[in-house]
């Protein structure tokens, strides 16, 4: 039950951030609903299509199809309202991150896969909306450039694995790994936390410090 | 049967279109037959993939194989005979997204999912293998731009739904889906149609009259 | 066994693969990782859900995940030592190709699908990996521009299955077909091989002399 409704937050979120982006891209009305639905459920899709779960919860399950549609018009005709939240796009794919993260390691634990199996599961099913977004409007995924992400989701999949052999009920594991998962995402917007980039390959910075553009200045950009 | 004919003539049908693009690209002839094949199948692939009937038809289906490489074959050595049709790849993509819904929406319903899913299937089959061809061109996607794309194939996939719970034979329900369908992306590219876009929220447009791109001069674009 | 052994092998060269291509596009550590995994497993995660053999094994196989992220450490840390062979992500790409290819279609021919199918699916195994990695950098994948790197995988996969039908051991027909793909694809980056494309489409090149790019120079510049 509580998978159930972490899942459905989680797809309206991420629903919303695609929504989002395709409200900035200038969509009409449709694109925007076909890309809220897409991102909204291309993560629980892979999640159950990797299961073996088919045909997958975000078509079988109309609750799933209301949600994604209903943020991308929510998104679409209160975009005044909306836009004051534009700075917001990467919080709601935080918060989609860590809903997925977590409810992926858990379907996968229920599934009866082995944990690291579990872990990564729910990695991929955290980060696959998102990639989805960013790949039908041409851009290089968050989840490649961006500060933390994928150590984010990694962290939050771990934690409910780890509580799964613990003498916890799972919907602490599952609040504590979405609340730590997207803690370290919103902290690493706000801080510009980074992880080390190698030496540029491509260009000769003799003294070292090559222009490393601030984490919180590319997330303001996009 | 009629499912199969017209499954086959959907994959024929995008693998030009996938073709055409390939030629416009300048690739080689082993890039044009993998984009044929590709986008030719790719529909059919995600909606038996998620109806869980695997290997996909696409696969282990010889004929759709002959067909989807034949349209790559026809396009790549007939270029000048195609090329005077250059502007109807989105004509030929039309075909498709109809042929892909209704049979996606029929082989849902065969597989015994609800109504709702069934629909979603149907567009999503449809719109699979134009979006494929334009991530693999590094474009954003038609089904995100254009006019009344989604929509059609919402429109198609819904005759099959209802159809088939009328007292008509599935092959009536499927052949009046795939001509709405088709009907409304042809008006839709010939008269521009276009539904609403939001205000654009980058520029300060303060008489309120964007200047909306026209529908068509999009299509001819591209 | 050699299925595996082979699977690990091209799991790891598509990885690292992915990583040189991270590094120079300057992601940070984790960014090269969700690369390297993503590259290095898609092949064989294509293969195993479209064979319905879910969760695939790069996910439920630990030696999977090991194999991709160390391939990813140590691009990333050994860069000076890897950057030297930076002309190389071609011939790794190479590699992973012949390896998905063989391994795909041996796969396909133990789960009891026919020959021309078990062919087909050599061929998606092999191209998967690259064709997303070129996706999710934003270029038009390799696949679709380079000189003759389907015809490669299929040679590669039509070896295997005609080796099944053949009185000799499947170790034999694997690595002979893996043996094949890549010196065609080796031969072809070195030699500048190249296939037909057709007048180009959009350019008035009367003297039918088009300045085709040559494919080295190509394959460099990548």
């Amino acid at each position: 039950m509580l998978v159930v409704v972490l899942d459905l937050f989680g797809t309206f979120v991420f629903a919303l951030s695609g929504a989002m982006v395709g409200v900035q891209k200038r969509l009409d009305l449709f694109g925007v609903l076909v890309l809220s639905f897409a991102v909204g459920a291309a993560g629980g899709m892979t999640r159950d299509v990797l299961l073996g779960a088919v045909p997958p919860v975000a078509i079988s399950d109309w609750r799933y199809i209301v949600v994604a549609l209903g943020a991308g018009l929510l998104t679409f005709y209160w975009w005044p309202v909306i836009d004051r939240m534009r700075g917001t796009v990467l919080i709601f794919d935080g918060a989609g991150l860590a809903l997925f993260a977590v409810t992926g390691a858990q379907k996968a634990l229920n599934a009866g896969i082995n944990p690291v199996a579990a872990v990564l599961l729910g990695v991929l099913t955290g980060v696959g909306g998102g990639m989805l977004r960013d790949v039908l409007v041409s851009e290089i995924p968050t989840v490649l450039r961006s500060e933390l992400y994928a150590v984010a989701a990694l962290a939050g999949a771990t934690v409910v694995v780890i509580g799964d052999r613990l003498p916890v009920p799972a919907s602490v594991a599952m609040n504590a790994g979405a609340l730590l998962c997207f803690g370290l995402r919103v902290v690493a917007i706000r801080r510009g936390w980074q992880l080390p980039t190698p030496r540029p390959p491509d260009q000769s910075s003799q003294d070292g410090t090559a222009p490393v553009e601030g984490a919180e200045e590319r997330a303001r950009r996009r």
